[in-house]
Order: C-alpha cells, then sequence, then structure tokens
C-alpha cells in the first residue's frame, strides 16, 4: 500500500512538473494582447521629474536584500543590504557595519530574505520600519524608514530554516519567526531518523519597543516537529491571535517530495498570544541556556554593536492551555494569509484542488463547544467542518498565496497554472482570472495584509523567466508583472523585471513617508568615537601595529592626502568623515590592494576601512564618488616604508612633507 | 603671486560648486514639459511579453559589476558580478569562482568598475566579449557575451587607478589600459614629494587571442608620471594609434584641486601601438620582475583558476623614436574621444570653455614636419595650433565625454551646466542641447565610440540624483535619461534609476547576440572534478578533515539528503550538480550557519560551498531557489558528532541511515 501510494505521489509530481513547462511554453504568445494600448503606456509611464505613487519593497530572497521600488514604473530606486555584504557601500565589509552580520555562527556575509513587512499601527501600515526574516540562519532584521537602512538583526535560536517570519501584529507589539526545518532543541548529535516527536518547531514572538522600534525575544513555543510555513497575525476582531500553515506533519526527514506529501491534510497552527504573553507576564516559561546575537545600529555613534544573549524564555505548549489549537488544512498548505476583518483565514494547500478558508468566529466557538477530533502532541486538533467557512472551488492549480483589497475581494497565485484569481469573501465566487508569467510565487497589493488594503495595483512576482527580456545567457532575473484592480477586471499592465529572487513584497502608498524620509546625517551629532568634524580634528595616531587615521573628506579634497611613516605589517585604520551637509554628495573611499571594499559615505557620516599594506613603496587612495567638477583630482597617496623603518609618522595637506 | 594663483582657483572652484548645487535645484520644475505626451510613453514601453530593441551594458562603478539593460524600456536584465563578491549567486564565495578575485595583494572582494567596452571586428561591435576595468586595484576583466558570465580577470603591474581603461581596438587586437595615479615603478619606500620626475604613468597593452578571447599583457609604456585620465583607440584611418587625455602634468602630489590645474594646457598622448608592437615583435623592451594576477575561468570544469605572473615586458618611450607624442590640450582634460572616422580627436578640458577637437591628419602632418614646441621628458610635443581642428566655442560648463551618431554629429556631456550638447564634426556649431538631471558625467549612443554608431537612442548617466524618484533617505541609486536622438532635436523619453553609479556604458542592436545566448550547460561537457553527473556518482569522500561530497539536484530533491559521520573541525565541501537541462531551472544551495554565500547553481553546472561545522547536531540544508511546486519540500539534514565521535561516514536518499 505504501509503495504504491508513493508511486501515485511521483507521477502526479512528474505531471506537476511537466504542467508548469507547459504553461510556460504556451503562455508566451497570448501575453501581449492585453496591454498594447497607449492607454496601458500611459497608465505606468512616470514622466521624467515626476514621483511614482506607491512604493514597494522586494525582498531580494537569495540576495539577502531588500529592494525599493516604485509603483507604477516598476523602476527599482535602491538596494537596501540587510543579511548580505554589499560592496557598493562597505555595508559587511566597513568596521561599523560588520557588527551587523554577527551571529552564534560567526560571521556570515549572506542569508536568503524572504518577508517584509511594514510596521503598522491599528492594523494600518505607518511606515516606520520594515522587518524581513533571514532564512538559512534564522535572524529577523529592522530596516528604518527615515534612512532606508538596516538598524537592528536578531538571531532566532532553537531555530532553522526561518521561514514563517517574518510578520508584524495590529500594533507591531509583535514580529513574529517560525521554524520550518524541526531540529533538535536544544542541539544535539542524534540520528536524524529519529526525527519523528524528537525534533521540535519552535514559534518565536519577538516584542517590538513602542517608542525605539528595539527588539527582543519576548518567548520561544516549542511546537511539534513539523514545518511551520507560513504565517499571518489575526487582524481586528482576531487580533490576539497567530495562525501558521504547517507541512511535514508526516514528520518525515528524507525525500519529502514523497514522504510529506502522504497526509490529506496538515494543519494551521492558531497560537493565542495574548494568553501566552500574559502567562508570561506572570513569570512563566522558562529560561533555556542558548547563544544568539543581538547586532544594534546606533545612528549617532555611526556604528553597529554585536552582544550574545545567553538564554530565552521557551514555552512548552502543555503549559498553557487553551492557547494553543490545530485546524486541519488539506494537502501541504503553503500560503497562511487572513482578510483585513480578521474574519477569514485562507489557507493554500499547494497540492489541494480547492482554496480553504477557515472562520475565525468558527474556531472560537469550535473551541468553546471542543469540537476536536483529536490531538497532535496534546495540542487539540478542531473538527475541520466545524471550522470551515467555505472553500474557492478548483480556481487553479499550485494555489500559493493570497492577499486583499479593499472591497472584499481576495486575490490568489496559482503557481502551476500561472495565474492570479480574483474571488469573493463569503461566497467563494471566482471573479476573474490572469495569467502571470511564468509560475507566480507571491503577489502583493499595497497594504493587502493589513486592516486597510488599497485597492489600486497588485503585483505578481514570478519564479520563471525565459523568454519574458532579451536573454543574458543562463542566468535570468525573475520577472514580475503589475496588474490595475481598481476595476471589476484586472487588467495587465506592465512586466519588470526583479533583482534577486522576490519573496513577497510590502507596498504602500508613497505619502505616507515620503516627506520624512532623512536627507543627511547631521555632523554635530556626529559621535563617531574617531569622528573629524573639522580640519582641525584630522589626525594620524600610532599605537602598536595599529594606526588610526581620522581623516575628513569635502568637494574635492581628502584631509590629509599625504601620509608618510606607514609600516608593512601595519593595520591602518581609515575613519573617514564626509564633512559635506548638502543632499546627495557621498563621498567614496578606497586604496589600492584592500582586501575589502570601498567605504560610501554619506553627508555627515564616518565610516571606517582596514588596509594591511603588504608591500613597501607609495600607494595612492582616492574618492570613488563622482562629486564634483574637480573629483579626478581627489586623491592623495600613503608612503609605506618597510617594518622596521623609522619613517617619521607625519601627514600634510596642501603641502609637501619634509 | 603663487598664492593669489592658489585663491584665485580656490574661488573658481568654489563658484563651480555653486553652481553645480544651482543648476541641480533649478532644473527641476522644467523637467517634465518635454516628456508629458502620451506619445512619448508608447514609445518606451515594450508591451508585456515583447522585447527590447537595445541593450546596455552599464558599469556599476564602485559595485564593481555590470549591469544588463534594455532600451527604451530602462529595465534592468542583469547584474553581472565582474570584481565583487556577489552573494545573490555565490560569485567571490564560492570555490570555483573565488580565483576570480586572487591579485598580487591577495584575495580582493571589490574593485571600482569603470569602462565597459565591447569587442570589435573592423570598428564595429561584434558581441563577443565585453571588457571592463577596475579602477582601484588594477585590472581588466573580460565578460563572455554567450554567457553573461564574467571568464577572464588579468591584473596590470606597475599601475594605480587603472581608469584610461579598457578600449578596444578596431579588431580587438587590444584591450588598453592606462595608469590615473602616477607611483614608484617598481614600487619602492620614497619620499611622497619627490614625486616630481620620478612617479611613473604606465601604458600597457593586453592581447586579445583572436581565437578564445585570452588576454596577456603584451607591453608597457613607462610614461611620464602625469595623470592619465581617459583613452581611445584611432578608428579606421587612425587605426594603429591609441590616444591618452591627461591631467595633472604638473606631477603634484597634495591638493590636486589646485595644485594639478596650475597649467593652461595638459596633453594628450599619441601612441602608435603598431610601431612598438613591431619593435616587440622584433625582440624589443626588456622584461622586468614583477608580480601580478592571471586568473581564468575554465567553463568545461566550472572553475578558475589564478595564476601568478612574474615578469612583464617594458618599454622606455625613449627606445621606439617616433611612437609617442603629445598633443597640448586645454585645462585637464578629461573625456578622450575620436570620432567614427578617425580624424578627429575630441579633448574635453574640465576647466576650459570650448571643447577642443585635434585632427588626426594634421597631427601626422605635423610629426612629418616636426612641428615641436618642445618636448616632456623626451616626447615631442606638437604645436597646438598645428594639430588643432577646431573647438566647439563656450558649448556649456564643464564638458567631460562625447560619443557619436552616424550622421556626423557630436554629443558632449557637460557636468556643470548639466547638459548634453549637440554639435556638428567639422563645423563645430551647436546643433542643440537637452537638460540632464542632474550633472552629467558619462553618455552613451549604441557604438557610439565605434566605426558604426546607431544614431537611435543615447542615454546620460548623472552624478547627482536629488528628487528625482521617492526619496530613499540619504543614499539614493544614479539617475540616466534617455533621449531619442534620431531627429533634429534630441528629444527627452525616459528618466530611470541605475545601480551603482555608472561611468559609461557600452550599448548594441540586440539583434546582434541575442539568438546566440546560453540556455543551459550541458550536462555531458561538465568536466568538474567533483561532478556527479547521476545519482551513481553521488558520494561522501572523507580525507582527513576534509569532506566531500559530491551531490545533485533535480526538482525537487538533493541526492543525497540525509548525511551522517560529519565531525566538528570538519572541512566540508558541497560539490552541488545541477541536473536539470532545461531553460531557467536553477537550484539553490543553502547550509545552516555557513559563513559564505549561498550557490545558484544554473542547468549542467557544479558549484561548491564549503561549510565548517561549528557545533554537534543536526542541521539543515535546502534548495534556495523556488524551483517547482514542492520546492519547499526540497531540503535535507546532515549530522554533525563531536570532533573523536565515530559516527560512521553514510548517507541517502529515501531511506533512513541505520
Amino acid at each position: 500500500m505504501k509503495i504504491t501510494m508513493k508511486n501515485l505521489l511521483k507521477l502526479i509530481i512528474a505531471t506537476l512538473v511537466v504542467l508548469v513547462a507547459f504553461t510556460s511554453c504556451n503562455n508566451s504568445n497570448s501575453s501581449t494582447s492585453g496591454a498594447l494600448s497607449s492607454n496601458v503606456a500611459e497608465r505606468v509611464y512616470v514622466p521624467p521629474g515626476q514621483h511614482d505613487s506607491h512604493y514597494a519593497f522586494i525582498s531580494g530572497g537569495y540576495s539577502g536584500n531588500v529592494t525599493v521600488y516604485g509603483l507604477p514604473s516598476g523602476r527599482m530606486f535602491k538596494e537596501i543590504p540587510v543579511f548580505s555584504q554589499f560592496p557598493t557601500s562597505g555595508y559587511g565589509y566597513s568596521e561599523e557595519t560588520k557588527p551587523l552580520l554577527n551571529t552564534s555562527y560567526g560571521f556570515i556575509p549572506w542569508d536568503d530574505a524572504h518577508h517584509p513587512d511594514i510596521s503598522q499601527t491599528n492594523g494600518e501600515i505607518d511606515g516606520r520600519y520594515i522587518f524581513v526574516n533571514g532564512n538559512n540562519t534564522p535572524r529577523i532584521a529592522k530596516i528604518d524608514l527615515l534612512t532606508f537602512e538596516t538598524t537592528e538583526i536578531i538571531e532566532i535560536p532553537n531555530s532553522a530554516g526561518n521561514h514563517s517570519s517574518s510578520y508584524v501584529t495590529d500594533n507591531t507589539e509583535y514580529v513574529v519567526a517560525g521554524t520550518r526545518f524541526a531540529v533538535p532543541v536544544p542541539q544535539k548529535d542524534m540520528a536524524i531518523k529519529d526525527y519523528k516527536g524528537n525534533f521540535k518547531g519552535t514559534l518565536s514572538f519577538i516584542k517590538v519597543d513602542s517608542e525605539d522600534g528595539g527588539m527582543e525575544i519576548k518567548f520561544q513555543i516549542l511546537m511539534p516537529g513539523f514545518d511551520y510555513d507560513k504565517a499571518h497575525p489575526g487582524r481586528g476582531k482576531s487580533h490576539g491571535w497567530f495562525f501558521f500553515t504547517t507541512y511535514n506533519t508526516e514528520e518525515a526527514s528524507t525525500l519529502l517530495e514523497v514522504n510529506a506529501s502522504q497526509n490529506d491534510k496538515d494543519f494551521v497552527a492558531a497560537v493565542n498570544w495574548k494568553m501566552i504573553e500574559e502567562y508570561v507576564n506572570n513569570g512563566g516559561g522558562k529560561m533555556m541556556p542558548t547563544n544568539y546575537a543581538h547586532n544594534v545600529y546606533d545612528e549617532s555613534t555611526h556604528t553597529a554593536t554585536s552582544t550574545m544573549k545567553k538564554e530565552v524564555r521557551v514555552i512548552d505548549p502543555s503549559e498553557v492551555p487553551g492557547a494553543l489549537y490545530f485546524l486541519p488544512m488539506p494537502k501541504s498548505p503553503h500560503g497562511c494569509d487572513v482578510d483585513p476583518t480578521g474574519e477569514y483565514i485562507v489557507g493554500s494547500g499547494k497540492l489541494s484542488a480547492n482554496v480553504t478558508v477557515h472562520s475565525f468566529t468558527k474556531m472560537l466557538d469550535a473551541i468553546k463547544n471542543e469540537k476536536f477530533s483529536g490531538d497532535a502532541y496534546g495540542i487539540p486538533i478542531l473538527n475541520f467542518e466545524d471550522v470551515l467557512a467555505g472553500a474557492v472551488e478548483q480556481p487553479g492549480l499550485g494555489p500559493l498565496h493570497t492577499e486583499f483589497d479593499d472591497r472584499g475581494n481576495a486575490y490568489t497565485t496559482f503557481f502551476i497554472s500561472s495565474e492570479v484569481v480574483k474571488w469573493k469573501l463569503g461566497t467563494w465566487e471566482v471573479l476573474d482570472r490572469q495569467p502571470t508569467f511564468y509560475s507566480v510565487g507571491h503577489l502583493t497589493i499595497a497594504g493587502g495584509n493589513s486592516r486597510k488594503p488599497d485597492g489600486k495595483y497588485m503585483f505578481a512576482m514570478n519564479k520563471i523567466t525565459k523568454d519574458r527580456y532579451l536573454p543574458t545567457g543562463p542566468e535570468l532575473e525573475h520577472s514580475a508583472q503589475l496588474y490595475d484592480i481598481s476595476g471589476d477586471k484586472m487588467e495587465l499592465l506592465l512586466d519588470f523585471p526583479t533583482h534577486g529572487e522576490p519573496h513577497y513584497a510590502a507596498a504602500m502608498r508613497a505619502d505616507i513617508i515620503k516627506e520624512r524620509s532623512k536627507k543627511i546625517y547631521k555632523l554635530e551629532e556626529n559621535n563617531h568615537a574617531y569622528v573629524a568634524k573639522t580640519d582641525d580634528d584630522v589626525k594620524v595616531v600610532r599605537n602598536g601595529n595599529e594606526v588610526h587615521i581620522s581623516m575628513t573628506t569635502i568637494r574635492s579634497h581628502f584631509s590629509p592626502d599625504n601620509i608618510e611613516g606607514i609600516r608593512v605589517g601595519d593595520k591602518v585604520y581609515f575613519h573617514v568623515t564626509n564633512l559635506e551637509q548638502d543632499f546627495d554628495v557621498p563621498h567614496g573611499f578606497a586604496i589600492i590592494g584592500q582586501n575589502t571594499s570601498e567605504l560610501l559615505i554619506m553627508p555627515g557620516q564616518t565610516k571606517t576601512s582596514v588596509w594591511e599594506p603588504k608591500q613597501v613603496g607609495v600607494w595612492p587612495f582616492y574618492c570613488t564618488d563622482f562629486c564634483s567638477a574637480l573629483h579626478q583630482e581627489m586623491q592623495g597617496y600613503v608612503r609605506v616604508s618597510a617594518a622596521n623603518a623609522n619613517t617619521p609618522l607625519k601627514w600634510s595637506l596642501g603641502e609637501d612633507i619634509e
């Protein structure tokens, strides 16, 4: 019986793979018909000098970063380095930013950034921060939307494959992170085959300070060792709850494409976090020894610090009865989405024919009346029929994610049939469908996961590109399509490439934040340990074989630009302060043979590059940002003498060193 | 007198700085008027499913990379990693690609990529390769336009600030690299103040193999210690010559914004490379001991190797009389551009009121008739008036770069007055001007530096962005504007952001290469040392504390996906082969806690990630590219035991390890 089941599944999977290929190739020719009119061109054209109406913050997936796009133009305005080294600005190379990438595993120059979520107040996007998860080495990062820079990264211990993350509650009380790959907690050397019943999947609730946005792990729930795939907070009426889809409730440890597809239904885990928070506030839970990094960037010192934390509060579900339930959901659900009213919990079973929707009201009723069909590791399983709100019947193949507009409609992506389907909440009727190119993953509507969606644009982010753009060899950027969803039918407007591999995006009206965007860092507020605020502060200080150079840069020179007395074997710290106080006048710093990247220094900022000269000689440095008409003249020299030489330490600008 | 001169110059510079700021702010409101009509929107709109007509390969400057854009849409299709680590694909992190970033200074994860140039045949773009220079640690890279990947990087010894690079001759006989920052050659510990007369600026001629494109440094010319800023090969009638602008002919070593602006004229260096080539072919020049890296990627093994070269052939100009001349050029020329006929050499003095044009014919005549005004370090200086073809009188402020169309027109950028000016070759009359936003550096016309320009589009790449797009904090992408130049007047079509800091771009008609773009790597041609072409080749081999895992990946599993017997202290090499042979089906590989980036593995390719586990436990890995409906199931585990444990080395797929 088991062999037959496996073979059957293999056949289904093979068919799905073929279908994807088939769909991808066939849609190619029909793609242009909907969008040929000049009317469409005008609707995405933002004339030179004018601004887009919306921001989209698109995760870079395996780029480790977040990109900022404008809508409707589909233009990329910035790549914000988050989990990955970014040679462009020196992020992850400069002394100030390296601590941001510290973890309990040491320095990690990369992660897989999946789900950006913008901070909310009363369930509406407030535009203060973006949170985004690092999937591979579990972390949550925070981007400050005043500066569009990463200012905090917290590691998540006892977790692996931090995928069902990062999502914020109605008032950004918490950002949540769930474990995709169950692991031994705490880690130990054990046989992989003993996974079942022994591995755990933790759900982490990270408290966000309402004043300064600071993150701290308030508690972790030690759940059964399923794969917690996606998550969504309750909204409005369901505020106080959090929902997580699970797959691999089989707890298989090998060939999951077959072995994790056995159960007819997996679960949505419903977590009453307010109940657990109260339990914790009353001293509940246990402190478990562990090891994780908490990295904070201080804008005043322009410097990040990394602190290793040694314990975390964990909760066993059995300690808080009534706080956790499982809602059955067909066939390996992926997406987990809650509508703006908070009533509907949409689960998309990847291998299910339908999109299944549960009712929050019915869930409360089922809990109250103990309509359980059993339990999983002591957590009650609610009766499927008793929580079911309805289902969208056979809307497409391979449902993944759902977003919502402000008119009671839902939009679900279908990976295998490459389309977005619009359907009505409550009636479950399909209203419209539009092809995507090709094999769509996530989709985004501005505020489409909040209580107040902005139902003007929707964009679909695709996993397969093939022929959409001019070819670029075997490796292609991923494609996205922008649709106007303000009418009854969705209308394809634009096809635009993205950068990295988008997994979800957060979007919002531009006017929420554009006026408050920071333009410069005030020099008088710069408290960097090695800042030089005027040429009088410029200095070169030797401390053993460390040399600290407090240097300034302004159009169009460095001070100093001649330095002598450096020796082979020295570790030379260039602390460069950009004295400019005008918007958009960065300076760069690079020196020949440096084993790091350049520095790109914003007005009022100080950044540090370390250089370890290996040979005697006279070595040039220069400004890497074309800053003025005399930018090319913005250069200097460092004289490096032998390790045992006694060339005096001297520096100058505008006159020879004698 | 000298003080007065300096103060005067400071005043001029201060005025220029103010002018830039003024220009930038004031143009803001007038920018939209030219491009409001729907007609313009249609002309840049590429409907979903259709393709752009042109490729643009835009240098990333301080990103270290080259980006691929489509015109007229302004969409970015790929970022090609060149000199910088690129976490997205594992470039510079994977074992196969790390050798590409090796130098005589050790591993360098970044450079400043300035001037891409596409290979040419008979002075026309042939679309085989792109060459691009690394500015900071002198290097030239080659990108193969079959795969859009970097396949070769050669270091340039005896150089610094490799800025007047990389430009190719009519038949790609040579790619040329010139030194911007003069240095002691060979390097030695000496006083910076003794620069004048002692430092050198080398001009390097790198032979390109006509069959396989392989690069080798044929010779270096040891020139006086000026700053060699930009360069251009002769074309057609002037094929066989190369031209380099110089500044800092004052040989100042400090405060160059003042001290390098003293001379009324600097030079264009004219190099008869054919004469020197003949001299070298007859055994001329001297081999000088040095040290530089030559790094080559082999597509067959999917692996790069780095070789350290130990000597280079150098030429003293005095050895080859008649091969080198200086043409006087006003006020710190930056751009050096030769028109499609090869007759005109356009030099843009940054501080000059005019754009000065020299005549190749007159130059030959002046040489023949020895119309010299003196010499510089033994190199004859031609009489300015005797080589002058003409000048465009007061066309704008701060001229930088010139490109050409196919109708005898030139287009010059003006940094300070923020505009592109169109003028007529031969008559020097100004035909049109269009504002740019703001402070334009380079501009590009497809083939606009070749013998056959394509005069449809021109785009301007700007240094200041300010208010062009939605704000993104203090750091902004740079803006570009696309113009239609097919009519008498330039017409502004589009404003689009770029990535990094573009310094020049090479563009061409898409049909030259689009049909031959490679889609996959053939598995049967994969000769990687650790390839696994079928599941039968899968293996895990321990060699001391090194463990080599030859692993496969295909929708939707890794083989093996369970591995035991790894120990703390091991160095684990995951050699992952992507068995797919369909276009656009990459797989990714990442494992928790790895101190490098992910791998993104194209169909038929093998890539290697090193992982050094630090703790016992059961650690997951997964596919980082959403590859199929069951992508989320594509995961595995590695069991790590203590350093002294005797857990047997075993691996499996689909069954438990017993």
